[in-house]
């Protein structure tokens, strides 16, 4: 398969793993990558950049193959250390997400790097398109984590945001299969990007139970928390993601609500499997996925059915 | 083009006209029945049977070519005259939504008359296969309307409902363009069900100033009301809206929000352009729509933008 975000990253797919915070660890983003999609290593997840060095060279162990580091952008941490990692170990690409990315983007350049910025709408990428990345990510409403506050679908986005933007378009949520990916590409997309059905994988360092939660639910057992603080997070509907409703609507502090929403509580979720204890973060592509698969097979299946699909809609058209 | 939905509706493309209170009118279902889709006169717009008779019988005089009539089934208002109407002069389908309409299937059935139920989700569409549907109408999030209270997008619904349904599924919401239905079919979708797209064409019966809001619109520009009495409703952004949501933050009484929501508030809006008295049913597919052209027109750009759609596809696979 041949798109201008296959020939940016230098893949064979244009299936990209998504930004997952404590578990976009290097077995994961290594098996992405070694199936011929584009694994990304997420550096919140680490505390410094000697971490996340480790982690790249651990990658590079691990895959010849190209990969990249997912850098997201906020207030509350700087994050100009992972860059300088990034840079160092000359990874592929960065994927930056959350505020702005500009600042880096001359550094990246110069290094040879690719910068993909992740947006939740039209108009934050054609800013990342002013700014110079090669590629934008575009989240729609159905994806897990920060699909952003316009709550609108792919659907309405990608058809127009590929006509809108020259730079290539890469679609985020909900994709789970051979008919998503077909169906973002049809939609004028030339990547997808991909966290929930990557984190129901043997290689995802995700606790087991959380593996089986994912397994167990479906497309509408999830909800959209942190309106009220503008950070919309969608998650598994659980009684803590119901508890965090109930706190935002009686106007609690943000304090009290990163409590359960925040990352310490989701380490002890994602990686201990304390699910009581925090919230977990997932997509509404959850409907299809229901058995733990090699990262790689996930990446076989979805190519095969893509591939079904463009000769079933061949039948049709 | 060719799948189960042309198949089963006799129709050339397998677009099919959205239901639209007020405006699914003669004129309109006519146009798209005649350019090879498939028309709708929605019922709930006549006070009576013979009124919606006397549509089906102007729609004859504009068109040779199969079309139905869509019946919204509620608390409200009791619909048997209208499927009365709809069997007397045996159109080729009849589009249910909202209640079950379990109680009509054995006399359509008879009149060999077609049933298409709408729903939201995916284990209403199995409801509605088991109790005889020829085929569903899953609506998505983005769609404009009622489009459910789950707030599943198509991206999350399309691939699976393809997949644990037998009957053909027809995707709606923020389809305005080739691209739409090239990846609605690619998700498993056998048809699609177009609503705004189509308001704003000459032939729809709503007041210039309607279209025009429309084509001002982008994807960002619609809001979810209703839901504190679920029954969801997609309209454009406007200071009516938002004082709606402010009645319902408030525990308004459902009267007092009807007479900003309601049908004869819609109908001001809607046919006389009194924008400032009601609310405008739209999509999220807005964003692609930026003139007003013939229903005609509008099928010949999908069809031709999807071919496109999938011939591009050739290259990539």
């Amino acid at each position: 398969m041949k798109t201008r975000v296959t020939e940016l990253l230098g893949i064979q797919y244009p299936i990209i793993l998504g930004g997952l915070h404590w578990l976009g660890m290097a077995e994961l983003a290594a098996a992405v990558s070694e199936a011929g999609g584009f694994g990304l290593i997420t550096a919140g997840s680490f505390r410094n950049r000697e971490e996340l060095s480790e982690e790249i060279a651990k990658t590079r162990t691990l895959t010849n193959k190209p990969f990249g580091v997912n850098i997201t952008l906020g207030k509350r941490r700087k994050m100009d250390e992972f860059f300088a990692a990034a840079i160092e170990a000359k990874v592929t690409a960065v994927f930056t997400s959350g505020y702005n990315p500009e600042a880096f983007v001359q550094e990246l350049k110069d290094a040879g790097i690719k910068l993909v910025h992740v947006v939740p709408g039209i108009r934050y990428a054609q800013k990342a398109e002013s700014i110079g990345a090669d590629a934008v990510v575009i989240v729609g409403f159905e994806a897990g984590g920060h699909p952003g506050m316009d709550e609108v679908t792919l659907m309405a986005m990608i058809p127009k945001a590929s006509k809108v933007l020259k730079i290539p378009v890469i679609a985020a949520g909900a994709i789970s299969d051979g008919k998503g990916l077909a169906a973002a590409l049809a939609m004028g997309a030339e990547g997808v990007q991909i966290g929930t059905r990557f984190v129901a994988t043997k290689e995802c360092i995700a606790h087991p139970a959380v593996k089986q939660a994912i397994l167990q639910a479906g497309e509408t057992d999830t909800m959209l928390t942190l309106r009220s603080i503008k950070a919309a997070f969608r998650v598994l509907r659980t009684p803590n993601a119901e508890k965090v409703l109930d706190l935002e609507a009686h106007s609690a502090g943000v304090e009290e609500i990163l409590k359960i929403s925040g990352g310490e509580a989701s380490f002890r979720v994602m990686r201990e499997g304390k699910l009581e204890e925090g919230l977990i973060s997932v997509g509404q592509g959850m409907g299809l996925i229901d058995k733990i698969m090699g990262a790689g097979e996930v990446i076989e299946a979805i190519v095969q059915g893509a591939q079904e699909r463009w000769s079933a809609l061949g039948r049709m058209f």
